[in-house]
């Protein structure tokens, strides 16, 4: 693959900055501020790598109006750098282009409409009546099951797995390994054993969404399970039948979100934090790692709980007397009385 | 596809209910109690949604006795409405039958035995000497290995894995992704390196067993890894070399199994759930959401662990007092002695 | 397949152990010291079973010194007994050899540079420029994308995803559903909605690693995600763009580790702990299950977090305590002050 070039002058266009330097140097790949060479881009966002603006060797940094004095090489000025360099980046991704048409060894049910734009893998596997739109990419030995509908320019990678009957945006991005529309996990009791219910609803996910590797988002009961326009799921999370999750929500990897309970718009949820069923969370909310979300919650905010780590040995003793705090509590409300009494 | 039709007289009989109403009235659908349409069968179970049935729209409601006088549609009434769904809910279900046969594209090793009746989906592979019984369903892209068993009437969605050896059962339902028979993570260790032990055992599945997308399921170093008759796992749960879960336990998703541990017949174990190895859990335990279990549980009942979620400002108080807790306990009861001393 | 047959002779030899018994006994398999019968050989490395040998039924015991007296049946005598049981378990493995040669069904393309003694399993997919190097088994339905190398002697399951440019050692084993060099996940945020950005780095992985069922490791945003020579991973593991992972260090099921952190080599990291990112872990930690981990770890230790699991009405009351921990405490510093005050 040939190394891409741009001049300084081609990237100040695309990303809306000010450039102050030379705007025919050529930048021919992009790098941390720390890493870059002569040759590379670098960007500046996080004010913690500030100093390392001393030391800069890349051809130019894009970076934001406070910082612009302290650059010694070419700069980039712009109010959001970090944006900048998101859109720039694509620029310099060495991802194999896929050459577009219906790999042979693919099997593609006759009644599946898929248009000529789209480009179908090897061994991958599409049902009948399912429609793939322009652009579309499937990966090699992926499935996508009868009834199902792929947005244009969606990109689904090698080995995902789309049940029947799914419905999937345009320009949705889903990683290996992932699972759309599996049952949910519902069942009545009878005589203590378990009797299945078929899960009936479907998978609906909006546009510019993003799915991580082995992600997997269960079908719905009755009704269908939504994930909203612009919802980016991180990997192995895993989301229960029936849940909602609003617009442009974020949540990351391992996070795991039982059955019918609907997230708000712009949430962030952070890494293997687990929310039970049938809860209700209010838009922005953000989720620390690791919490357990037993309650809905009404307000925007951040939320936590958790215990944070701590040597064995100190542990050990506390979590002995974690289980006995609502006896410590009792014992200090005893003292308590008794001091004022004394009194 | 057609859509299903079927007289309120004939879903009766099939779910053993007394019907209240029009013997002939048709049902084309099946819906939660609130979105019920008039030609949509609906069922009240939890009654917290008794109040839905005021405005109920639906052609008839699936309840129970006590329900019934309030209902001012048709109704089928019997003690278990949520099984009434569950029993019936299979005939509104629209995932398309897979027609039999081997798929032209589709591996089989000369060796394996399939029964004609089963169905090997587009691009499967079937590995040497494994037996396939009468109407099993194998996925499309799904690999079951070498000397494998896979039981009649069981149902393997698209790209599952199972490794060689591996014994299911009848009626056993696999989720795509999922992974059954491999490696236990076992290894010695010598001059601080790892010296890998080969993983002999074998993972034996029961009878009408479900296992969600993305589940893994190891086999045992040396004896079995055995799931028994009825056991139900959502996704992406871990199940370690060596464990056994008994008969009818349900497992939600994202619980970690270590090795070895036994887990009893008709426990619940709710999500995100992690039980260290070496443990034994009675029969009929309950655990929580999220819950770390670090010792063995004799006695039914309910078990938790963890902290609820609280707004971040006050868990990050709480967090230090946590770690000063052994401390904070050793104050109150010196207290407590000067204060008895004193009086 | 036929059944392995060695002499005690044989295995003294080849675990250098020094033999007591008759060098010409036959073993045909391997088993636990309880279960083992007069034709098997087993081993005793934990104390706790030490009575286990009163009863042994096996052919030879590999045990050590301080053991040798008390086993009445031939003893296989050595330091470590568990690593020579873990040298021999090998010989008693029952999975079946592939036979090398790319199947006819696999996707090879031709600028793909594959050693004729590597196995491609059926349906297999191995992309462009892509380098297989001797003794590689790839096994059926695994995609290998293009500009890859898969080092000499490496192992892949069934129904494995790797993506372009990733770099793997050699005798590294890898297991079905894991998803290797999948995008980080990085966004920007502009106008309340997320900006993709492209992940330019690879993953690159040493010898001798273990990768389980389901784990996803990233590819790094802008430098490489890294996984050092004789790591072991177990399944459901998440390994975030541009974490670092040192020499030997094992980490168990459903860990989540996010962005950018680094840790050390000979770490072991229990299951289900979750490591926030940017932080760096010190050579020789351990890390109890379950545990969150928020900060950086300097010195090599014991480290936990978390609460053990209690009776769910206890842990009613005690979480209610927690939350109001900071409080109590102030309770318990005001009553000291006063009762100070008093004396």
């Amino acid at each position: 693959m040939n190394q891409p070039e741009y001049t300084l002058q081609q990237i100040a266009e695309a990303i809306d900055a000010q450039l102050i330097g030379d705007p025919n140097r050529i930048v021919r790949g992009i790098q941390t501020l720390e890493k870059a060479g002569p040759s590379d881009l670098a960007f500046l966002s996080n004010p913690l790598y500030q100093a390392q603006l001393d030391n800069a060797q890349a051809a130019a940094v894009i970076l934001s109006p406070s910082d612009a004095e302290r650059c010694s090489v070419d700069a980039l000025v712009m109010d959001n750098p970090y944006l900048g360099y998101a859109q720039v980046s694509h620029w310099f991704d060495r991802k194999p282009e896929s050459t577009g048409g219906v790999h042979t060894s693919a099997i593609v049910d006759p009644t599946a409409d898929v248009n000529p734009s789209a480009a179908i893998g090897p061994n991958a596997v599409i049902g009948a009546n399912t429609t793939i739109e322009k652009d579309v990419v499937i990966g090699a030995n992926t499935v996508v099951e009868a009834d199902c509908r792929i947005g244009s320019g969606s990109q689904l990678a090698a080995n995902v797995s789309v049940y029947h009957e799914s419905i999937i945006g345009e320009r949705v991005i889903i990683h290996s390994a992932a699972v759309i529309g599996a049952d949910g996990f519902g069942f009545a009791p009878n005589r203590q054993q378990w009797v299945k219910i078929a899960q009936i609803g479907r998978v609906v996910i909006g546009d510019d969404v993003e799915i991580g590797a082995g992600t997997t988002i269960d079908r719905g009961a009755l009704g269908d399970t939504c994930i909203a326009d612009g919802v980016k799921l991180d990997n192995q999370i895993q989301v229960a039948h029936n849940v909602e999750i609003g617009e442009n929500t974020a949540i990351a990897g391992c996070v795991a979100i039982a059955g019918s309970t609907k997230i708000g718009r712009r949430c962030a949820i952070a890494g293997a934090s687990n929310i039970v069923g049938h809860l209700t969370i209010a838009d922005d909310v953000q989720v620390m790692a690791n919490t357990l979300v037993t309650k809905s919650i009404s307000s925007p905010g951040v939320y936590a709980s958790g215990t944070g780590m701590m040597p064995h040995r100190k542990w050990k003793r506390n979590v002995v007397r974690f289980r006995q705090l609502d006896q410590l509590a009792s014992r200090l409300s005893v003292l308590e009385k008794q001091f004022k009494n004394d009194e």
